[in-house]
């Protein structure tokens, strides 16, 4: 099966799919993405990833060149093109300012956008079973709300991660628990949900969960946690588009609770699964973009 | 003249050097650079530039791919193609961590990295002559000791900027002056040259700054500066690879000093301007290098 991906506007094989040497993208780092994957073969939450893109492309002034109805179409084509008829896809939408002009500026209306659709590798099954690991890093992303392509201090810590058998990196900044380098994070104590809500990307996972959990009766609190709180929670997990739910038994040298997946989690994942599903029956392409 | 790259060992046409969409200095703003400019079109101390980008390239564990010599000869052959015989080059060296593998990994032996090279246009000669503006940010770099890719915050700000009618992007931050958004701050005080010396790039037209002061016998300081020294400086410059020196006169709608070029400034511009074509009188390769 050839590999195609979808720039500026059209669908080309991935081999032929490049970028300028110019694009500020590489040259200035300036970018910003959404990262979503498909259930039953639909994005989920499309609508919600292109809410936030749009934010941010307004934020830092770039146009999405697309209308949401068409990267919807782009999307579902790229997926069956790519994707064997059994598999899920991930999914990445990539906006950045286009060739730079003067080394440095850069035409709103003329930027690089890009999507890239493959196979979707879920994680181990024996993160869900028995929890992961996070290392803990001292740092505040520099703009927390938006989806910008800064990961250099993410990416840079891969080998230190995988040193420590961790899944993810947790940011901790001011004696705060912000969010992990690619999840946001809950901790459960007395069965009540806990998570940042200042200074962070504000995930859709983060948000389906909060939803799903209320709506099943558990009370959810979105506030300032310190590192001492996560530290003698009862339970934690994290929560992203690729991992969905997964649960956190250590932080550190640090046993979270007693150290096993625990109710409230096993709970959250119960629901996150249930809302995945339900999600995607009957849905149309127009329920997902709006 | 056709214009040429050099891409990843070879001496390519600009119009065929493309760069995967899967390139990490791309989805994850992964890279590292160096930007220098030519003097008698031979680069301006490149033994410096490629001394910080080597200890950036280790401490983000990527692969220079070339030794120094070859990458100088890289560079004469470009400025060869690029531009005209009298005119002089600035030179972009950019390395990043090549394609990702599973989005946010690399291979460290295989980056990506190339060199631009075109035609120098320097500032307008009014700044030289009648000062600059800046604008304040309160802003710190992430890794400020490393030149890496991660100018956000600078190409978002360029609208302001222009609109201020100002040359540069002042950072500050726990209201101490650190750095602009592209070169290196000094502040004059009863004939001192007083510069920050912590949590900012450190750069090498400052270092030449320092050298050649010093030699010439103006009193030098590296030290924190507070934002308030800087309006109650006497005199203040910027100072930076393709800028050289530039009087700085106002600083957001605060005038320094007596908002005019003053003479410890003029003398530093005299001196460095000196030293650029010392710097160039029967240099050999090598000892641009070592």
């Amino acid at each position: 099966m050839s590999q195609h991906c979808f720039l500026n506007g059209k669908l080309v094989s991935l081999s032929k799919a490049t970028l300028s040497v110019h694009d500020i993208g590489v040259l200035r780092g300036f970018g910003l993405f959404e990262a979503l994957r498909t259930y039953k073969r639909k994005p989920f939450h499309l609508g919600d990833h292109l809410r936030r893109l749009k934010n941010a492309a307004e934020r830092f002034n770039i146009q999405v060149p697309m209308s949401d109805a068409k990267i919807a179409r782009a999307i579902d084509a790229l997926v069956a093109k790519n994707v064997s008829k059994n598999k899920e896809a991930n999914i990445r939408i990539i906006l950045t300012g286009g060739e730079a002009i003067h080394l440095i500026e850069f035409r709103p209306a003329h930027p690089t956008f890009y999507i890239l659709a493959e196979e979707f590798k879920p994680p181990l099954t024996q993160y869900y079973q028995s929890g992961c690991t996070l290392i803990v890093q001292e740092f505040q992303r520099q703009f927390p709300e938006y989806k910008t392509t800064n990961y250099i201090q993410a990416v840079s810590l891969q080998t230190k991660m995988k040193k420590a058998g961790a899944l993810e990196i947790l940011y901790v900044s001011d004696g705060l628990v912000r969010e992990c380098s690619a999840s946001n994070i809950f901790i459960v104590k007395r069965g009540v949900l806990v998570t940042p809500h200042k200074m962070i990307l504000e995930g859709i996972t983060r948000k389906v969960v909060i939803q799903e959990a209320r709506r099943a009766g558990i009370r959810v609190k979105e506030r300032d946690v310190s590192v001492q709180e996560l530290y003698n929670a009862d339970e934690a997990f994290i929560a992203s588009s690729f991992k969905e739910i997964v649960p956190v038994i250590k932080v550190g040298n640090r046993k979270i609770g007693n150290g096993k997946v625990s109710p409230t989690t096993t709970r959250v994942i119960d629901l996150f699964r249930a809302a995945t599903h339900l999600n995607h029956q009957g849905r149309t392409l127009i329920n997902v973009v709006l």
